[in-house]
């Protein structure tokens, strides 16, 4: 690339950073975003960029690569990357792109390497990304110039998250260590994939994000109202006369699980950092409502067999929401992940995980259509949310309205996303 | 909004305007527009914020919304609106947006509410508009302040208008005045649907306008021309030989159809505004061949009941052009609308709705295959011809050629549309 | 067009040119072009404009538009297109477009007409493109200034090439006369059209030919290599230990090819000039593995009527590579064409048509499906690189490799690709 054509390149950029700044200087404090960040193919691009660009974001989970061999692909937006256990059993990711004329590499969404082969023309990558053959290769060939382009990785107590910058956030480190105690006794590590669902919602995905933060939509989700508190999010003056019942259960549960938890020497406390730092995250163990112990319709078990060591059945909803792009449930007998994945500027993929012990078996310990009941149709109503609230503020009569105080998570979404545009717009100048 | 977000907002809507100016500079009177008009995303942008979003347009009927609670929306576009009729049975239109994260609120086409509530978090508005209850709002929230956004209405002899603009053109007083003595016979607020279809087609919304506004292509139609002359347009002394026998038909039944209006107070002569006022149309009740009374194969009746309090059932039809997007036949016995709604460069809605007298009785005074016949299969014809029209203005190879005499309504459509344009740059100036 | 519009026009294209040429300029000579070429709709818009709209495409064969009438057209991008034999049997083609309102004429892919008629409003032009009648012209009309819009059309030994310069490259004359010798014992006017396909990959036009223009990925086709030498595009020193028998074979073979070619007075020496002058192309009959005479499993004859006055099965492949759009195979029994249209920055249609001799007899001389394997075979598998191939280069980590010395002619494609468009610039400055 010439001087002049990167000039040229990081003026284009520069064009695009001041729209987008613009955008972001209409924001009001107290409501959501102006109409063009959910609707502006310009915005998705500079999101796909800056946000899932720049920042780690949770990809897949431990249980989806467990032996050397194993790997998934990941497709969103331009984007496509591979997530694999290399031949000592470490943890990579690679754009799946072949640094030959750039074809997909692997094409299958799962599935078990010995090689990379890049099928177009068998030029072959071991498992660490390393250019291994070049059918017809000449003498002056380096292939140490042409290994796979590395993507970073972390994994967080049995949690995969990945960053495509080349200088990804530091704070992952201190992320990771507050909440693996946490993650600790459910061992993830120890888990197999029981169901997955992928849902494609017509809808912008920092809709779907927004929709996951609060619980002020939560009439609209019956089967999942049936544990969980509809008092979330409430403080003790919000909460209306006809939820006080529900909150008084929710009082004793809550004072009941934490003697429970600190016996057991498992954390309990919220931490909430939403907006500040980069890798911002919110974790928080609670109690669900019903027999307490899952996401059944009356709140008792799904699974048989307990996750890791637990050795109690009712220990609430270990919960996790993490900046920019997923959410997780924690219970003693299963764990639930949701990934959010941008694929257009209206249109968005939700990946949702059903993990069990490693040795829970189907059929006898549990069943799967119970299993994914509850947050199969809790996905498929949000799905319905999504899909208004894109065509609403698609409208150009869409003017931003005021956050109820059971919204501030929500909030907090739209102020650590603002910051992280302004952040880069303050490196890119 | 700050003052330099607001100035890149003018910035940005000023180089809309000159380049659209600029497209509109290339048109040459007597013939059509430049290909851009019809393709460019652009241009469709710009026509839904001037035309469809500063100048009233036909949106429904009385016939859809009769009794209070009655709801229809409507979606063209980005938009969304919702016609009702409040609770004082008044008629009202709203943006179909809730004033809280901009959820659309009515979500089926067309239903009975008693309040409007937002399936979102239950925002609930009454049916004028008024912000009713928002749940776990704090003292100091003010509902005065998030009325539903009000969209301006117009009943004209039970036809609806509407019009997105804050200052609508005043002209459609004068419009109503003008075209209520026309309707009155037929008493438009005493009929019901007896059918209605909606075709998506693949051309601009202005080639499916420009098509409806000339009957050039009518050989096309052979079941409408069986009682539509299609000597339509043509002036006496551009009628070719072979239509000279229905000239004559033609001649001879205006002068009993005059004859017959006159006798019973029924408007007949024609009134063509068609370039100003903004709100222009046209008007006029002319013969139908054969029997005359219907647009049935042989002119003969389609519905035994016939409308308002008209005594005749020979009457022609008394038929409506509207800027910018619909057309009207009302016969003795029954009324077609057209109603055409843009929804992207190359695609538009275009919405048939039959009414009949309200007392009027399926199987028994009308056959619903019988009553729709002609102009279903009309509109598949002329939806087929917009599709070529469309394929073709799209060729780099597209020169607009010369309009015939018979097609002056083409040119009064592509002039009153360019006008608006134009007068659209001299505000924003 | 004013000369301020006229301006702007020119303006908005220099502004196109640029930003192309700012592309090109991060080309690195030995490897492929970067990923905007593939994905850009401007790159898209401007190869339409530059490449499909200044030089000479194949289009289709004499065997398609026998006799005086016959009429194919040709969709692509916005253009819409007829070729045609007129009442003088003289080629000729059109834009689609009527001259009235632009309204495509022709509206099915292949087929038979006296004159041209335009089934909107009836404007009828002879098959030589003079417009004839128009219904309701006034005196003053003067059908002379309202022809068809024409496109240049030369035939090459049966093969149409077209082009929509109004001053096409001229180097199409010394283009046809060192081709024709080489087609001549063919005789593709004395053929029929045995099977057609189309199939639209979902990549850009560019990939497609680059997937052509090598073998270097033939492995992946187990139907064609088994007549297909996989040591093609290799120099004797490249050619690895496991193909060492196959290129002896081949070395045998082509001096049997020579032999016989030069005892029958055929052509069989290669030209090679494919990255200058406009009108690109590569020419030369290679042998086939097996039996040696066509593209069966075994290399067996595929049709047993041998084409134009050839005597002997055993003539490998005449093969032609031409720029921008085409591929074909000339063997003693059969000829494949292969032409590539661009509909889309990710969509291409790809046309595949065989030949055979016009007395043929399906049923008897040949069996379609057996005709027809080894080609939809390849075909297929060739699509799917292609998808692979545009999947990959739209990522953002995609950055282009080293070509090996086999794909020698996909860089002689990109070259030619490149200063195609930088002759253009150079017109436009």
């Amino acid at each position: 690339m010439t001087i002049d054509t990167h000039r040229a390149d990081q003026a284009r950029k520069q064009v695009a950073n001041d729209s987008v700044a613009a955008l972001a200087g209409k924001w009001s404090p107290g409501g959501p975003l102006v109409g063009e960040f959910y609707t502006s193919p310009k915005v998705f691009d500079h999101d796909l960029e800056v946000i899932f660009g720049r920042h780690w974001f949770f990809a897949t989970t431990e249980a989806q690569v467990r032996e050397a061999g194993d790997y998934i692909t990941l497709d969103f937006g331009p984007i496509s990357i591979m997530v694999l256990r290399d031949d000592d059993e470490q943890m990579q990711a690679f754009h799946n792109v072949c640094r030959h004329r750039g074809a997909k590499i692997l094409t299958d969404e799962q599935g078990v390497v010995g090689n990379l082969v890049c099928g177009y023309h068998y030029w072959t990558y071991s498992t660490s990304g390393k250019l291994l053959h070049v059918p017809g290769a000449e003498a002056d060939f380096d292939p140490a110039c042409f290994a796979l382009k590395n993507v970073a990785v972390k994994v967080v107590g049995g949690l995969i998250y990945l960053c495509l910058a080349s200088d990804p956030p530091a704070d992952i480190d201190s992320m990771a260590e507050r909440i693996e105690p946490y993650l600790q006794g459910h061992q993830l590590d120890r888990t197999k994939v029981a169901a997955q669902q992928d849902i494609v919602e017509t809808g912008n995905w920092k809709l779907v994000m927004e929709n996951n933060r609060e619980c002020y939509h939560c009439e609209g989700h019956p089967e999942l109202s049936s544990t969980f508190f509809l008092t979330y999010g409430l403080a003790d003056d919000e909460v209306p006369t006809r939820l006080r019942p529900a909150h008084e259960r929710y009082l004793l549960a809550e004072s009941e699980l934490e003697l429970a938890c600190s016996q057991r020497g498992l954390r309990f406390e919220r931490i909430e950092e939403l907006v500040e730092p980069a890798t911002a995250f919110r974790i928080q163990r609670e109690a669900l409502d019903g027999v307490g112990e899952s996401f059944s319709l009356d709140g008792s078990l799904l699974c048989q067999r307990l996750m890791g060591d637990l050795d109690m059945p009712r220990l609430g909803r270990l919960s996790m929401h993490l900046q920019p792009n997923a959410w997780f449930h924690f219970m003693s007998d299963h764990a639930v992940t949701f990934a959010v994945f941008p694929l257009g500027p209206d249109r968005t993929m939700v990946r949702t995980t059903w993990l069990v012990h490693e040795d829970a078996v189907e059929g006898v310990d549990y069943d799967i259509d119970a299993l994914t009941y509850v947050w199969r149709e809790t996905n498929a109503q949000d799905s319905e949310f999504v899909a208004r609230a894109q065509r609403g503020v698609s409208s150009p009569a869409y003017d931003p309205g005021p956050y109820m105080r059971s919204e501030y998570q929500v909030e907090a979404f739209v102020r650590w996303y603002l910051r992280r545009l302004e952040a880069h717009d303050t490196e890119a100048n």
